[in-house]
């Protein structure tokens, strides 16, 4: 097994050896009339994922990909990210290949490792604080009732069976994210599932939504199943985007990101869904809770 | 057992219900002409801690308070802070008792919680980013031969036996961090052991130290011990601070904060330990590593 520095080594190698990691901390600058937009969010094997279900090389990419998602769902062009591991101690060669994964991402995605810590642990974690900038970050606090809802990506596919690539290497829709910043009115990206998250939203908002399922976005999985419609309701970890945009901006959106309308916000509280305009119940299992 | 929205509004509570938090991303504004500083550090159950030994309270607070003791080493001024629980799910209810040992000092440090993330795991782990600012951010980089050697706080009192105050509730030195800021050339905190932090300073600036060991500033229980300057050398987790300091302006830091002087930075790389002028050799463990 590897000393702590030795791993720190090994880890830092696919990212070019961490020019500026080293210290007790690192130290950027913020561009200029730019808020700095921060997220932390964690992977841990046994809960995100199974080892060899994911290979390593997954796992690195997709810790920082759900980080990006939420910078992509705040409009943010990501700048900087930490990353803090726990390593169980019989698996610590694995670091090189997490490494990996999360380099590719990491390069591809203009997000520069600036810092991290190294601890014991019973089961791997990677836990990633990404660091980003917008003039002005979407939130989850604007939808206003009337505007439509709309999201940008596909639904379903990461639930389905077999541990998919949609689950193990999803795509953060950072560029979608960043496009939408003038026309959204709020935001959120759906990592736990649609209707979940929809709720969110609405309830950080003060509003209600209704849904036309017909309309969303399935992924091609999903589309090839019979219970397709329920992973995409509430299947999860899509890293899709759900806006809510003014009806008025909804053209002017859609002509700069591929994006489809599914619904509208309404003033009364709650999620109604429809199927080709008939009512369709909730599902009942709304979305993925982390601590059950 | 509470769901994770449940476990989240229960962690919230002692920080004011934490305004701002649950979006995705929390944004701030950085003070115009200020570098942002960021670390990233993890406390978990078995590694850094055990419960009954530390209470939940000191769980909180240590795991804030070794971050910020991070930004004290970087001169910055504490300003918001994201934190990552890995929740057992059986201890779940201790979450309350955490977070306020967290408030506590972020109360106290003027550090905002701005963001968050809970999941499921084997043992306790909380994982904070702190988020600080400083003009000019010290660095482990920039010690010259001839530059002073000097500490702020006590060394070896967190090694003492039984899980000393100084184990469970550290104080990170912020204040003294950000006033030493215009006059120290490189700075770094004790967390893992003066002779390993020093060896790393060193190794970052290319350069080498002597140390007169009787001049180390021992707390009260190590210097109670016979083997308290062993403690001071190797022990870890004093949250004390380094700094190489230009000697003209030795006097001046010492005027505004509480420091000794301990030895000086030389051309000759490796640490040189004397006792009253007498060579003392390294001590065999020469600190804390983190995956052994």
């Amino acid at each position: 097994m590897p000393s702590e520095f030795e791993l720190i080594d090994i880890f830092l190698k696919p990212f070019g050896g961490g020019e500026g990691v080293g210290s007790d901390c690192a130290a950027v600058k913020v561009t200029r009339g730019m808020q700095l937009v921060a997220t932390t969010d964690a992977v841990v094997q046994g809960v995100h994922f199974t080892l060899p279900r994911f290979s390593p090389e997954d796992v690195g990419w997709k810790a920082l990909a759900v980080n990006l998602s939420d910078l992509a769902a705040a409009g943010a062009k990501p700048r900087w990210f930490l990353c803090a591991l726990g390593v169980p101690p019989r698996t610590a060669r694995l670091a090189e290949r997490i490494a990996r994964g999360m380099a590719k991402l990491a390069t591809s995605s203009g997000c520069k490792l600036v810092g991290g810590n190294v601890t014991r642990s019973s089961e791997w974690s990677i836990t990633i604080t990404a660091l980003g900038e917008a003039r002005r970050p979407l939130t989850r606090f604007g939808a206003r009732p009337g505007d439509a809802l709309v999201v940008a990506g596909k639904l379903g596919d990461a639930a389905a069976p077999g541990a998919p690539k949609a689950q193990r290497r999803p795509v953060p829709l950072v560029d979608a994210g960043m496009k939408a910043g003038p026309f959204a009115s709020a935001s959120i990206d759906v990592s736990d599932g649609f209707v979940q998250d929809l709720g969110h939203l609405c309830d950080a908002s003060g509003v209600g939504a209704v849904v036309e399922c017909s309309a969303l976005p399935l992924g091609p999985a999903a589309r090839a199943l019979p219970h397709g419609m329920e992973l995409a309701l509430s299947g999860g970890e899509d890293y899709a985007l759900i806006w809510s945009v003014p009806r008025a901006r909804v053209a002017a959106l859609q002509r700069v990101v591929k994006c489809v309308e599914v619904g509208r916000i309404t003033r009364a509280p709650g999620i109604q869904l429809t199927e080709l305009g008939v009512p369709r119940p909730l599902p009942a299992r709304r979305g993925f809770d982390h601590l059950r």
